[in-house]
C-alpha cells in the first residue's frame, strides 16, 4: 500500500467517524424529523458517484470510504421512514 | 477532460450540493446550536486530507470538491461561534 492510498484512507476514516454521531443519535432518540429526506436522497445519489468514479479511477480509499457512507445514509434513511410511521 | 473526471466532478457537485441547505438554514435561522463542534472539527480535518489525497493523485474532481466542503463547513463552524456568541 503507498503512501497515497494510506493518506485517502485517512481521509475517508475520519470523514467516516464524523457521521456516525448523527446516525447514533437518530437511533437513540428515535427521531429523524429533523433530517431532510431530499438531501439525504441527494447525498446517497452523490456518493454512489464517488464509489463509480473510486472504481473508474482504481483508488481504493475512494470506494472504501464512499461505499462506507452510501451505507451510514441509507440507514438514516431506513430510520427517517421507520420512526415516522411509528409517531 | 475525460469520463472519469466527468463522474468526478458530477459527484462532487451532488454532495457539494447536499450540504447547502443546511449551511443556508443555520444563516436563516441564525442558530447553529444543534451542530456539533467536535463533529464540524472532525469532519474539515477529514476534508482537508481529502484535498491533500487529490493532489498526490492529481484528480480535480476530488481537490475541487472536497475544498468546497471545507469552505462550507468552516462557515458553518464561523456560523457556530458567531450565533453562540449573540445569545
Amino acid at each position: 500500500m503507498n503512501y497515497e492510498n494510506i493518506i485517502g484512507l485517512v481521509a475517508g476514516l475520519i470523514t467516516s467517524a464524523s457521521m456516525l454521531p448523527q446516525l447514533i443519535k437518530v437511533i437513540k432518540e428515535k427521531d429523524a424529523s429533523y433530517l431532510s429526506l431530499a438531501m439525504i436522497c441527494i447525498l446517497i445519489i452523490g456518493l454512489c458517484f464517488w464509489v463509480y468514479y473510486g472504481f473508474l479511477i482504481h483508488e481504493l480509499p475512494i470506494i472504501l470510504s464512499n461505499g462506507f457512507a452510501v451505507l451510514v445514509n441509507s440507514t438514516l434513511l431506513g430510520c427517517y421512514f421507520l420512526y415516522r410511521s411509528k409517531k
